[in-house]
């Protein structure tokens, strides 16, 4: 695990502070996340042998997990940061890692795109050989950190090959590559999460990672376990952290005319209960999904396919029942739950949402593919 | 019926483009509210004898659902108006029920305090007869209009009667009445609900509503009716809102890579289905209510204790469902889903919560007292 | 509604002290069948013109509720006769109604197969004419009534027009036709539900209902709306039964170490509570839907293709929850409880199943049709 | 761990085969538990000085969820048989360990009462000093193994020290102790649950276990993790038959007018992958309560509470999910899912019931006291 002593100082000094207000503005959390690339922890995840931490998912998790209980924007953007180096590890891509191993870049993923949505694994977006160049085309529909990071893992249909999709190195700025509007929306508001339109973007052809008409398999067996996880591990944060403040809320706030406090209340003690029991349930499944990947186990697939599934309901179950618990109070913005809950909707409608994961889960159970012709 | 053209042209016309708007400030709907006073829909429940239209809970119930179906903050703040009548009426205050009649005055209640928080049956605050005079001393905690309302119906203990309540009318404006600051929050962010402290504010002795002491009978038996009822219709509204736009969502959205709209994934129709459910269930529950009590029936009153638990549930749900079903379309602002979800999470903790009206029908059924010494 | 004083004798004397050996044994509940057929509550459906009482599906629903009271297996008995009534006075078949007005004849349905389980819309069993009679082979997997009824009406592919479905009027007793093993499982278990299979059996050409290829909608158009609502009244009797056995458990029994009943507990409250609301909830649906029925609101199909979806999960929730509140004791066959628990989870597996209902309202509310061809 | 080998053989040619038989009749799984007996597994916990194998309760909860895979009532016979074994190693009873020790002793726990029901930490049951003898008087409601057992541990009211509760060995087979009728029931129907009744019973002086009035600090800190963590651990065996089950059967059954299997339905994946993720998280949390008691962790209280709620709502969910995934074959006796579905709803009312730990779970969050002075 990182050295957590800076992480611990930067969500204090940092990100908790800053939160309220990266809600409220939906300003993208810029000085956490210099703070983050200062003490190396953008760089966590990157292969030794590329001058990184080398850290695996557990950490990754972690830190996650960590920086969810202040922030899920936050979170968010840090779950892409690594989501994408694991593409970009996998496929050995020595330039940009040494760069996110300095502290210097910011990557994120750009898979979903407006014409199939959150059906990830089925761009519609093209890349068209042209000379020494590549030209991709596409409607990315929601992309975090859309405006800020410094490269993106980009999904597009193969050049040439067979297969449903290639990946691409994609660094913003040139012609051709427009940053839509900025994102206004119920929750996860500071991830800077936009369209980005490719209309005649140029990327030289190296800009190819692994193998044309490959990018299905390194999404699903590169970057998913990653990204799953991660999300995860956010919804374990944000769970943890309004679970911690209902419990205070509930100790501290007093029925004047009974003379007892709200966690006198059954009632209010067996909502809080729920919260914590399905919190500790999750947050054991991912610790087990965790350890059944770096131990090799065989069911570490399914686990890793049902961990964000099982956070995503959780997280939105804590989250209102927090909203129940703490009443009115919950409703105003001071107690920070409500700014929690809202974060909470976001998970399961992420791709691939609950309802592919379901179907993930289901398949693999049965000894199915994960996606057959028909939905592909 | 009341005629519904007059309404059926505010909505379009007033309440439903502002909406957004009156969400996005939290500024009350004083255009919207000017419009139903002008076509005589504050009148709707003033007794024919004091020149209103002398209509009942059904017509109430009628225009607070059509209203919500646009906006949530409006539908609340007219729920408190037609409950504030109710009170008035029990209490033939002919006074404020003529102003009301003729489209003057806006009345509201000053129920729950800081002290006893949603047990609004055991108010903390004081009435001390001094001279002629009463004074009035509280921290209201929530008032909806609170800075709008041209009268409050407040509770206090009583001056000198044993019991646990008196009722009080209020009129805003002078010495010793204050409006606290404005209200940021989740949701319904436009019925102007505020703190409001009485510190020595003074009322004449004929502010007294009903008997001194009998504030809590008048309050059951004459306001809760009113209240249940329509805040449950206002959640019907909000429900058959988000299932119509959910519907349209789905039907409209396609997955170009399928070549077939959201509305042919089978996941997608059967959450459909389930929104569509609910909201007949309750709609059909609190028709059932207004028939039973229209009849006299023996079921009415449980009915009605019923009605606002029934839907501030179901309401939260199908709200959460459209949410899932229209997936990261939802999150935006655009769709109007998440407006109406986080209004939907209001209704639960509004006293009475549905905590409160569990226990009520509970004991209702198991032939117990509403409320018991040790609660009261 | 039908003179319900032989109703009432019936199911105090007959009904309600057999239910719980009707269960125990598996025996179908012939006495009470008999008493009913006697009493012309077999022919309450059939038309006047042949002899019946003539009544519509709110006076059916009315009795199949008010025996489910008692017992889940005779209403579900009850339940299929009048539906099969339904396809019979559709296709103006008068000999047999003609019977059953006599009270001579209990009918039922055969139309789910072992090979197409619970769509039964699309059978597999064939109908070949030979000669002047026509052959029927077909593996029907769950016939109510099975050994007991005077006659099916049975579902096959079309003779040779074209359309998924031909119906027709199948009297037991012949060669060809096999009933097969009483039926042991969880609940509902005294309604004789059994495979029938046809192996060559032989039946008139008049045994035909409507014309061959148009069975589906008579299916559809005919029978379906029947059996959902009597379905969904059947779910609202065991609701109301096991509410009311909850009410009386939870006041007469007491936590003598408290010195208090059961009712006392605020936690059992609140489950009776939640028990009642879902009972009456979706009795007002079901109300509703009959109500839209008799009125031909447009608003009809929607609602009577909604209240066997509702009631199925209510039922089984409602059951549950008086699992619980009860405690131990329900766990006992003395409270009633757990016999109505068990019958309560055969609704939703039953065809049109939960699932096949949530798509059929989700396709009507997006205007798709009911059934596709990749589904049929 | 303990060698597994012969708790394999046993479960699959002893439990497996007999528990539809032990499920129909309510008989005793007698052989299984003398094949256990013989194998050393009741000593299993029995401590190394003692002549036990010494294992703690990880291994116990391994063993428990194992059996329960087969067969829900032999796995609480056994659940009770250590959670006694546990009070009875903290009392250092030689002479009973030794006996277990060499599997010759069964033994249970009588603690719930007519009185005071579920609430087991307020016994009515009375022990009175007779000479040298002690006489004992209650009305036990559920005792576990009750015709069958070696011995009791025991709960009454204390001899004459304060405090809520003494606990004593009784040995069956004496005058004034009457085991009641057989149960019958819905589910656990073998695990031979009776009433169990003293009667002016004497046993020795010798027979306290621990100091007068020291039985509830026994109870709740010997006995009470036991028993949470290993019917925590038979609801997990019980969800992975039942998600084994059900994945076999739609795996194996077919549309045959579709040519698919159950398992190509889109619903039936999603309701499997629905059991197999509750049935993870609900493992993950045993297993990490389990490695938090081992590590003496600061949480490892809480998580003890917290795994037989969790597993409780968990294991009633995931045998009901699997009812409606199965559809009208899970209705039969032949799946074995039905069995498992009663079973299931079992645990939720056994003391501590779920509601009683949902309070104990936010009472040790708030810091309040597991029980105080009103409740006791």
């Amino acid at each position: 695990m990182a050295d957590q002593e800076p992480l611990t100082r930067i969500i204090e000094e940092i990100v908790a502070p800053g939160a309220a207000e990266v809600d409220r503005t939906g300003g993208f959390p810029r000085k956490a996340v210099d703070a983050l690339a200062d003490e190396g922890l953008l760089a966590l995840t990157v292969p030794a042998a590329h001058g990184g931490t080398g850290q695996g998912p557990r950490a990754a998790a972690d830190v996650v997990r960590r920086i969810s209980t202040a922030c899920g924007s936050t979170a968010m953007v840090v779950t892409m940061h690594y989501s994408a180096v694991a593409a970009l590890a996998v496929a050995d891509r020595a330039d940009v890692l040494r760069e996110i191993a300095t502290g210097r870049h910011l990557s994120t993923l750009a898979f979903s795109e407006a014409g199939s949505r959150s059906h990830f694994w089925a761009p519609l977006g093209t890349a068209t050989a042209e000379g020494d160049e590549v030209r991709l085309d596409a409607h990315k529909s929601w992309v975090t950190s859309a405006g800020q990071a410094d490269s993106y893992v980009w999904s597009s249909r193969p050049l040439s090959a067979p297969g449903p999709m290639s990946l691409w190195l994609v660094r913003p700025g040139g012609p051709g590559l427009t940053v839509g509007a900025e994102f206004d929306g119920l929750g996860l508001r500071g991830n800077d999460s936009r369209p980005v339109t490719a209309d005649g973007l140029r990327v030289p052809a190296t800009a190819l990672l692994g193998p044309d008409g490959a990018g299905l398999d390194l999404a699903l067996g590169a970057v998913l376990p990653w990204f799953l996880l991660l999300n995860a591990a956010a919804s374990v944060g944000l769970m943890e952290a309004v679970t911690r403040e209902t419990t205070a809320h509930l100790s501290r706030t007093r029925l004047r005319h009974l003379d007892r406090s709200l966690a006198q209340q059954p009632e209010a003690r067996a909502t809080l209960a729920r919260m914590r029991i399905e919190t500790d349930r999750t947050a054991a499944l991912v610790d087990t999904a965790l350890t059944a990947l770096e131990q090799g186990r065989e069911d570490a697939q399914l686990l890793v396919l049902e961990v964000k599934a099982a956070a995503d309901g959780s997280a939105a179950e804590v989250a209102d029942l927090a909203m129940t618990a703490c009443g009115g109070a919950a409703f105003r913005k001071e107690l920070g739950i409500e700014r929690r809950f809202r974060d909470s909707r976001a998970a399961r409608v992420m791709a691939p949402t609950t309802t592919a994961l379901l179907d993930f889960v289901g398949r693999a159970l049965c000894g199915l593919p994960l996606l057959d012709g028909a939905d592909a």
